[in-house]
Order: C-alpha cells, then sequence, then structure tokens
C-alpha cells in the first residue's frame, strides 16, 4: 500500500539519506555535502527554495522526490523541474518510482506547468527507456554549463 | 556607457521583445508563444517565478538576462539558474553579454548559490568557447528529459 505525502520538517534527517543513497547511485557519493542544516534552512523556512514529497510503502519511507518551479520564456509558463527522484533498493518493483512521476505530472496541470523537466545521467538506459515510455522526450541539443563554487568567485574577481 | 538594472512591470513589453529575439536566434521563433500577460504574471506579481535585469548601452535597451533559483541537493545550497541572456546584434561587440554574466556571477556570490547555471545549444560553438573562456564547464553526461504540455495531460490520465 503506497503513499504519498508533503515532506515536513522533521522529515530531513530521513531526506538527507535518500540524497546520499542518490548520489551513491549515481557514483558521487562524496559531492553529497548538504547537512541537515541547510536542507532545513532551504525546504522548510519562510522562503523554500524546493518542495519535497516522500513516498511510503506500508507506512516505511520508500522514496522521495524534490523538486521546484523552473520558468519558460517561450511559453511564458512556470514549469516543475524534478531535481532527485529516488526509490530504495528494496523497494523497487512496485511501481514507486512512476506514482511520484505521476504525482507531480498531476501537480504540474494544476498548478499551470507547461513542462515538467529532469535530467539523467547518459549511462542509465533503463532509466532513460522508462521515462520514454511515460512520454518524455531527450533533449540532446541543450548542453548545461556550469560555474561552480570557486569557479564562481574566481569570475566575479577577475572581473 | 552600460549600466545594467532590475527590469519593472513596464519593461514587459521589451522583454517579450528580446525573448522573440532570442527565439528567432535559436531558429525556433514559432516556439516564443510568451505574453505580455504571462509575463506581468509570472514575473511581477506577488511570488515571482523569474527574475531579470535589462542592460542598457548609453540610455538604450541593449540586453537582457533572464533568470532564477535552483537548488542542489548534493551542495545543500540554492543555485542561479540563467534561462535567457540575449544582447541585440547592433550592440554586440562591446562586452555587454560578459557583463551581463559577471553580474549575476556577483548575484550568485551575494545569495549564497553554490553554481550559477545555464544550458547552449551544441551548434552555437562560439558561445560554448566564451563561456569556457570564463571558467563553466559542459555537463556532457547529464542528458535533459521533457514532457511539455500534452504529453503531462496524457501520462496524468493514463495514470
Amino acid at each position: 500500500m503506497l503513499t504519498i505525502r508533503p515532506a515536513i520538517a522533521t522529515d530531513v534527517p530521513l531526506i538527507l539519506d535518500l540524497i546520499r543513497a542518490l548520489a551513491e547511485y549515481e557514483r558521487e557519493p562524496q559531492a553529497a555535502v548538504a547537512t541537515e542544516a541547510s536542507l532545513l534552512r532551504d525546504g522548510f523556512g519562510p522562503e523554500p527554495k524546493f518542495r519535497c514529497v516522500i513516498a511510503e510503502w506500508e507506512g516505511a519511507p520508500a522514496g522521495f522526490a524534490l523538486f521546484f518551479y523552473n520558468y519558460s520564456t517561450w511559453q511564458g509558463q512556470p514549469g516543475l523541474y524534478l531535481e532527485d527522484l529516488f526509490v530504495k533498493p528494496e523497494f523497487r518493483g512496485k511501481g514507486i518510482g512512476k506514482a511520484l512521476l505521476l504525482h507531480l505530472a498531476k501537480l504540474a496541470v494544476e498548478e499551470g506547468c507547461g513542462r515538467f523537466q529532469w535530467q539523467v545521467l547518459d549511462w542509465n538506459q533503463p532509466a532513460i527507456d522508462f521515462y520514454k515510455s511515460l512520454g518524455a522526450r531527450t533533449l540532446n541539443e541543450w548542453v548545461t554549463m556550469r560555474l561552480e563554487g570557486e569557479a564562481i568567485r574566481k569570475m566575479v574577481e577577475e572581473g
């Protein structure tokens, strides 16, 4: 029996566990340096920077989706951007990932979002195939560029 | 003489012109269906979905940058996401694009953002080279996936 509910502040330790488990799955465990304090500040303060839902299987935490708005200037509409989706290994094969995506797709419709978008690692072909089976398409012509941490400060200092 | 200032509600017609000019440059002019009403609602209401700065060259509007927060669960920090950057053709070669990027990099530092990120079309090698010269790197292993408009509704209906 699956339920999906919005995360609350007391879920922060659970959310951090799930973030770390996902980073491990994505082969970059050392990159997950978020802390309970930072997630509490950014997700559950006066101006939340993200939203999160928890999937529970017979009352036990089984997975999560963490998301926020982006914006399409072409559509003139907000979009829903899915940053993290993860189901614990022992709860896979029960349709929980699809249920989380469906939950967010419904939110996107309810909140007037013209797009529902996320990123996937190019070696994760089973995930790509699964997402395509739900109607998603890959945007192969768009390349993501990033300045991170020290690189941002260096750019500012060098003017 | 260049100035960069936050956009205000009366800039909406200008912003829409710049969005349309960028969509034309990106070879998808028909995709820019945003209206003045939608930009006013989403950028200048009680809960803005985006922020925008206008670049002016000797008082004349020369370009813009439109951006919003995203969130890194690995860093446990918000990031700055640049959706649109455009300089009108007649104002190019004056360093306005770089000044807009630098303006946003400063905002990113001031606002505690761990990343400053955007996307570029894979055929736009001059832009990619320019961004790399500023310290940005390409995230080639991440593929963007998208459900759009009718595809979102279809997924919801089919459950």
